[in-house]
């Protein structure tokens, strides 16, 4: 199994280690110190020996940050994790704070005490925070403390070692671009803005540029590595030869020199130092960075990570993988359907849905040669209530049966060579209300809205998020979480820059591949979730029109449970798309599955409205 | 009349004009000098003694800017006005510029020689223009040079006068709150900020904020004044006396001190002296302002206007009154479109209708005794072709008969003591094609998507903005202007900061009124834009929901031709909404319409589909 179903921390060690890091606050002349959920990766996922935010406050969730004052301790997440932190620190010391409404910075402006002192470790926070923090202690006369070294680290003393996950060459039959090819267009960016290098600073952007995988962290192939990209077109790799054999040892060496991550740092310094400038994201380079090249004397050109929009716009190779790829999960899901409608309500648990749903798609991966390589990210699969729980991960002691006459919505996706997928259904655990029904529907109509989108050039995610939601606006009911994130080629399940939601203001480009995920809630009751992945086709006419548009096609196929589709709802537009979206389905997948009962299933849930 | 057909500008002066400017740029010790439609008062019209843009150029838009180098000169206009800046402009000297996808700071930053000294007259450029200006010159390494004196204007011999338009109260009936309540919220904005005091630079604000009205411009009634609002609840006022009577300066006595406009300069650097901090507005203030604080040792706060937000928002009293001229103005607008039909196709030309229009506007203002003050803006009367024009004025030149077979778009508004109103239809001439028929209906759908919507608190007019071109978009067509814009309480017809469209990042408040204006024009063919104003209401619970959603009302009630509408295109929801809005305007209005042929033509025009 890729996914644990452990409860991985505890409340009751918080308090002492708090305390125990508020007991050097004055040597270190500070008077508050940020623990962020982040590691000098920026990543979603980060490795045990990361875990800085549950190791201090018991909290697990994947997005975070506490702030330690010396009279009280917050622990700020947003509406995904309210929940979860209740349950997972100990109230006694740690309050809640809003991550979205009300962040650290604009906390600290509001309420910190006048001329706070606020330490901060550099490697964890990126330019762009800084700045904010900055502002804000300006505001109340308070002072930024960059400390040299996290305080937190001394007082772990079992602190895992960090990970040395294997790490190979993405094949360029997959990448469908040569790592010189991409070497050479980001020294070109060096060279546009006049800088001596390019400081790649995500492992995801090293992944991309180098056509390497890595297995350091969960969930997400890339591995925990730095690289330097000099405008002459020679470049630098930081990475851990331990994680490397022979042959990736000799591809890598080809185009970049090999060094121990340990040097990155005296490297940037080295390079400051002789004058240059140095272009980095101040959005996701850490903060220590860009402090290092200035008191070197360097400067600092920030600029977009070079990677990030090539790597978010696929090219054919990428998106015929992943084309396949989602297939494949797609045969893999028709058989864990077929497989759930056939148990009887209330004998199946939410852990045995799951552990059942990664069986087939190891099953199917096997069968198709194209193994399951991880899952891209922890499945949430919520039974009734649970199912309202927007990022709800199932342990030994939440679990519970899909009971008869509720809902389960199950959230998963799976690591293929050929590409990354990520697909939410809900269904119908025997009959079910009216509600459900008429819910289901409306955000099916918002999941349709998205799938049929036409828009000129120059539209941006935020454009077209409210087409998903009207439908439910209009019934009294949103969603809280954005319509769409975009999905890297066997890489992160949530990669940038491209998003549908109301922060999406990048523009929406060919070859994107994003997600189409509407929802709805009923806290205690109910969630509805229904996702597809969608690629960004070129504009192409349409006939009459003046303008040729864009448009998407949908990668995820795989049935939409009819049991909860209220018809009379639906315009005629839309139970068109339905059905035709159920017979690409049913021709698609019915040669990729074995199993006749599966097959029939199929052939039954993607008849005709 | 308050609206001239006559062509108010020939090309044929720009060259010698501009050798004349360029004769100074040597002992100027500059190489380029912007010209801005704006004056210092930075509003959408200008008085004929600030036309500056049209005096040098020719061009007489309501939006756009001069760059004059020293071997070439260009105009930089949006797509509204590409055409006519050909038609007026002298094309041996200017050439065009893309005042949107490439204003002047880019265009420098991009095209212009290394080292370049561009002088600017402070007065016309806000400080955030001049930030982006010093931004683009630092990175080509040349100088703002921040001239004292307009070079302009010693060259413009014959320069009107500036204007003394009388100033007249708005009685608080109409404006719903007493002038020395705004000034003591404002004075607290200041207190909260730790500001000594709030310049009001707009003279929208001083309108607001005084409730004061003007007659310096055309079409808006403001006066063109400042104001400076202490932290303690002083005022003072710069304002012509010889605008006021006797009663208005009694008033304002009260709670003002009243000086001249040439003295605000020497106050403001009064207080700068005395050490203190002012706040003022950076996207709307003149940069000279913050320049003559600092260089004095004062401090400028940084903030938006506070009468902004607050004029936005309209209260009960200009609810009512809006509603109520609304109706008077929607009598009119049904006596002129009965006129209209009745007349034979081809014999009406665009200046008859325009003239005809408002001469309805003025009857039924004097019937229902409350006359029309003026238009609210040059009346968009488009036949045929014209009528893709978005911005269309109408001439002497270019004046055309309405013909049969064509549409005829219409966009007009009047300002009444009680609202300002801004209204479009567009209406068929005889039997007209398919084609516009279908674009009529689709531009109708995305009207109606905005008046049916529903939504959150916090939703933007960027949210809303895509639901007016969906189904546009679906038939490869679009539009190339907002959705909808905020409209003043017997202000002006165009008021930040709330606005349904790409821009709009404006959270929309109950009270705000917009207008919701989708349209679709086809050049040199035809043209079709439909307009309502409508306000935002507060949440209010949906059946079945789980959170209050705000909405619209709509304050425009006019029939929406029903020989364009393609009732197959319509889903349920979208009829329905038709049958219902024109039943409320035949109910609203037929009380309101003496002559018995309209009430005739009305009672027809607002049968069901």
């Amino acid at each position: 199994m890729f996914q644990s179903f452990d409860v991985t921390s505890t409340p009751e060690f918080g308090p002492a280690r708090v305390a125990a890091l508020r007991a050097g606050f004055d040597s270190l002349g500070i008077d508050a110190f940020l623990v962020p959920r982040a590691d000098e990766f920026q990543g979603e996922y980060v490795p045990a020996s990361a875990e800085r935010l549950s190791w201090l406050t018991g909290f697990t969730g994947s997005a975070g940050i506490a702030l330690i004052l010396r009279d009280r301790a917050l622990v700020f997440v947003d509406g995904r994790y309210v929940t979860q932190l209740a349950e997972q620190v100990d109230a006694d010391v740690f309050t809640s704070g809003d991550l979205v409404g009300e962040p650290p910075h604009l906390w600290i402006e509001r309420h910190a005490a006048k001329g706070l002192r606020l330490g901060i470790d550099p490697w964890l926070h990126t330019g762009a925070e800084v700045r904010k923090l900055e502002k804000a202690l300006a505001a109340i006369g308070g002072t930024l403390i960059v400390l040299k070294d996290n305080p937190l680290d001394p007082l772990w003393t079992d602190r895992p070692e960090p990970p040395l996950g294997r790490v190979r060459i993405q094949h360029s039959d997959h990448a469908g671009r040569l790592a010189t090819d991409k070497i050479a267009m980001i020294a070109e960016t060096a060279v546009k803005a006049g800088a001596a290098a390019v400081l790649l600073t995500e492992p995801s952007s090293i992944a991309w540029t180098f056509n390497l995988r890595g297995a350091d962290v969960p969930h997400t192939p890339h591995p925990l590595a730095r690289g330097i990209i000099h405008a002459d077109g020679s470049a630098e790799i930081f990475l851990d030869k331990r994680k490397t054999g022979i042959e990736e040892e000799a591809y890598l060496t080809q185009m970049a020199q090999i060094l121990p991550p340990s040097r990155f740092e005296d490297r940037v310094a080295a390079l400051a130092a002789s004058g240059v400038s140095l272009m980095l994201d101040p959005d996701h380079a850490p903060f220590a960075l860009a402090e290092r090249i200035r008191s070197e004397g360097g400067t600092v050109v920030e600029a977009d990570d070079p990677a990030r929009l090539p790597r978010a716009v696929k090219n054919e190779a990428e998106l015929a993988g992943s084309t396949r790829a989602h297939l494949q999960d797609g045969a893999a899901m028709v058989e864990f359907l077929a497989w759930l409608d056939a148990q009887k309500p209330g004998s199946v648990t939410e852990i045995a849905a799951t552990t059942e749903l990664e069986s087939f798609r190891r099953t199917v991966g096997e069968r198709m040669q194209n193994p399951l390589r991880d899952i891209s990210f922890d499945t949430i699969a919520g039974a009734g209530g649970h199912g309202a729980v927007i990022h709800y991960r199932v342990t030994d002691k939440t679990d519970q049966p899909l009971a008869a006459g509720s809902l389960f919505l199950i959230d998963s996706g799976g690591q293929y060579v050929n590409g990354t997928t990520d697909i939410t259904r809900t269904v119908a655990i025997g009959p079910v209300g009216e509600e459900e029904k008429r819910f289901f529907t409306l955000v099916l109509k918002g999941m349709i809205a998205i799938s049929t989108a036409r828009f000129p050039k120059g539209t941006r995610g935020v454009d077209l998020d409210p087409l998903a939601r009207i439908a439910l606006w209009k019934a009294g009911a949103d969603y809280a979480h954005g319509t769409g994130h975009g999905v890297g080629s066997y890489l992160s399940v949530h990669e940038g820059p491209q998003r549908i939601s109301r922060a999406g203001m990048q523009e929406l480009l060919p070859g994107m591949i994003l997600s189409n995920e509407p929802g709805y809630y009923r806290p205690g009751q109910f969630g509805i979730r229904i996702e597809n992945l969608i690629h960004v086709l070129p504009p192409a006419p349409i006939e009459g029109g003046d303008a040729p548009m864009l448009g998407f096609a949908t990668l995820t196929f795989c049935p939409i449970d009819r049991r909860l589709i209220v018809t009379a709802l639906l315009t005629e537009e839309e139970r068109r798309w339905i059905d035709a979206y159920h017979a690409e389905t049913r021709e698609k997948l019915t040669p990729l599955i074995e199993d006749a009962s599966a097959r029939a299933w199929l052939e039954a849930a993607t008849q005709p409205l």
